[in-house]
């Protein structure tokens, strides 16, 4: 029935075994601390009623009608200007191109960076989603552990002396996918370094980075970048909401010229509407504040979940307090793997993701779960989190 | 400035001299008949409005959440309906799903399926950002010559025999870009017993198969595939709008299978929103009258456009009347080149694209330039067809 191979690059990427044990997500009496989804509470659809609206009733035909590759010019600019003003990034050597997510931010990246065999360089673990992206590419993955302070630059540092194909290291230095972690900056400083020292480029992935709720602020690397070391994805699908598919790539000229080759091979331009909207948003709403309604509705959640997995599974799991974004980490003891629990976890009706599912070697066993707070309700956290407990016991005792 | 190295895939892509030419259309005492966009006036942009405010209304929470990469499933259930009751597309071995316009489903299945040094055999002249879609990931192009009845076969079988790396066949057969020409019953039927014989996969391309002014309908291929060796690209951009960025591939199972897969890579989803609008307007209008109303808006475009070259330029170029489509395809003598022609017209305020930026070496002269009907209003032909007419003659005594 298949009369032609497919190509070598997407043979690489196959179905994970993360698809089976999510199966039980489609069951609607399961709890699911499994997703990446933000609230669908937290969309601001009335504003985008209105917005759009007028767009239609007053610009339908440009709103409807090709766009240009690099994005809605009003978009880039009022971005661009928000970008630097609040965050600092944005060189005189850099630019913004919007892409359709961040996600496509990254692919675009890998296919304008990445031959054959090239080395990537990963945080271990880190967001399926993009080291597939890589492994689309044929390029090769190394993976680094990341530690309580992010990437462990001692061996990233042993890689780059043997390793001379390392031309890209993707990470997501503010609460990590899955870890939750920050990376520090003096790492953050130290990784820039490396990047001039071992020529490479740095892939900075940052969608969660406005959702803090506690702990000090720490610059992005690209904010730290002046020689542009640093290809920065962004993305409004944690803050505005994700089904619009609205993301953005700030990084030297050089590469945005051939982002932006990329860009036009891969969709012409993202949806013109959804950017306009965008646009409008920033300039009729207060977009901080709307960021700030989240970090309220998101804190209590992380908080609940916090305490109650430590009161559920604090003798057996150590649970991860992370200072934002949409994830908890819990690591197992030794001998433990977070596939078998999430295993068992679906019978008692509560999905959790492996930590394997993050690994560059997604076969072997990994003693770590990660869990969402984002989209499930309180009283879903709250029957979630001691059908986890129990999970937990039968697996202690089934040891 | 530039420390590391594009990729080789992307290095192959290089900005077009077409760009230099196109240059023109940015000013706006151009008219511009080099433009692929439907009419900014056929938008259905009251009935978006309508649709749109009752989705933000009562399902905002879905509409603006992930998605699935598959494509929303109302619409893919209604859209295989269409294609099944009115082309007789999708096989019990088919399946459909939504990508970000036509142009994505070109790209995946080029990603899915060619490795780097595989042929990919196009029409000439072609699309070229198909072509440059192949080139990005490292196929060699070769260009078969399209007749007035499509593909030149016997080329193609005499390639075939030789060159045992032909794994994708690309034509875009209905009302082709640039030429407008269709190609005939008896070639379709026999480009397919040549996909079984040689063992190649046919993409077949079709934005443009609803849009026919006169002439008899022929059949897809993809309708005539019985063994799976079609790849079908459909898109809503010349129907409904281009700008929403909602396309759709039918294919076998497996390959739809990977394509998926690569879809998750490239942008996770398309934009959700856009998709239950599409699917809305399906069900609650009628898509074939709103197509009727853009071919009675065309077909008078195309007439007088017709009629004004062959007035004003049918003693240099040949005219080609084309059934359908976006485009007539104008062909100088021998000797002259559509480049030359195209600056020399960019002074007299009116712009075209070259034929050689359709062509698999665009750096060689091409005799002939393509136009577009569907932007420009009535006025705007005239007007331009009579530039034009003035540019032929300076060119004429120039040579």
């Amino acid at each position: 029935m298949q009369p032609i191979d497919y190509s070598k690059r997407i043979s690489t990427v196959t179905p994970s075994a993360i698809r089976e044990i999510l199966k039980v997500t489609q069951d609607p009496t399961v709890i699911s601390f499994a997703a990446g989804n933000p609230a669908t509470e937290s969309f601001p659809a009335k504003e985008f009623n209105e917005i759009i609206s007028k767009i239609l009733t007053e610009r339908p035909g440009y709103a409807l009608q090709y766009g240009i590759s690099e994005g809605y010019p009003v978009l880039r600019t009022l971005l661009k200007k928000r970008l630097w003003d609040k965050y600092g990034i944005g060189q005189s050597f850099d630019d913004t191109i919007i892409v359709t997510g961040g996600q496509q931010g990254i692919e675009m990246t890998a296919k304008t960076l990445l031959d054959d065999g090239d080395t990537l360089v990963c945080e271990e673990p880190s967001f399926l989603g993009a080291l597939n992206a890589f492994r689309s590419y044929n390029a090769v993955l190394k993976g680094i552990p990341v530690e309580k302070d992010g990437l462990d630059l001692e061996k990233l540092e042993a890689l780059l002396k043997e390793d001379k194909r390392v031309k890209l290291v993707y990470v997501i230095p503010t609460f990590q996918n899955p870890s939750g972690r920050v990376m520090s900056l003096a790492k953050r400083k130290a990784l820039l370094e490396l990047a001039e020292r071992y020529n490479f480029m740095i892939l900075e992935d940052n969608p969660y980075y406005d959702l803090r709720y506690d702990g000090e602020v720490v610059p992005t690397i690209k904010s730290m970048d002046k020689t542009g070391r640093v290809v920065y994805c962004g993305s409004f699908s944690k803050v505005i909401a994700p089904g619009i598919r609205v993301g953005y790539v700030t990084a030297p000229d050089w590469m945005i010229a051939k982002l932006t080759v990329a860009k036009q091979l891969s969709d012409v331009h993202t949806n013109l509407l959804m950017q306009m909207v965008i646009a409008e948003y920033l300039e009729k709403y207060d977009l901080d504040a709307h960021v700030e309604s989240i970090i309220e509705l998101y804190r209590p959640k992380r908080d609940l979940m916090i305490n109650l997995l430590n009161e559920h599974c604090g003798n057996f799991m150590q649970i991860e307090k992370p200072e934002g974004g949409l994830f908890i980490w819990a690591t197992l003891p030794e001998g433990y793997d977070g596939t078998r629990l999430c295993k068992i976890a679906g019978g008692y009706k509560v999905a959790a993701v492996p930590g394997s599912s993050f690994c560059v070697d997604d076969s072997q066993p990994y003693p770590a779960i990660r869990l969402n707070f984002s989209l499930p309700t309180m009283e879903q956290i709250e029957k979630g989190c001691a059908f986890l407990g129990e999970a937990c016991k039968f697996y202690q005792k089934e040891v």
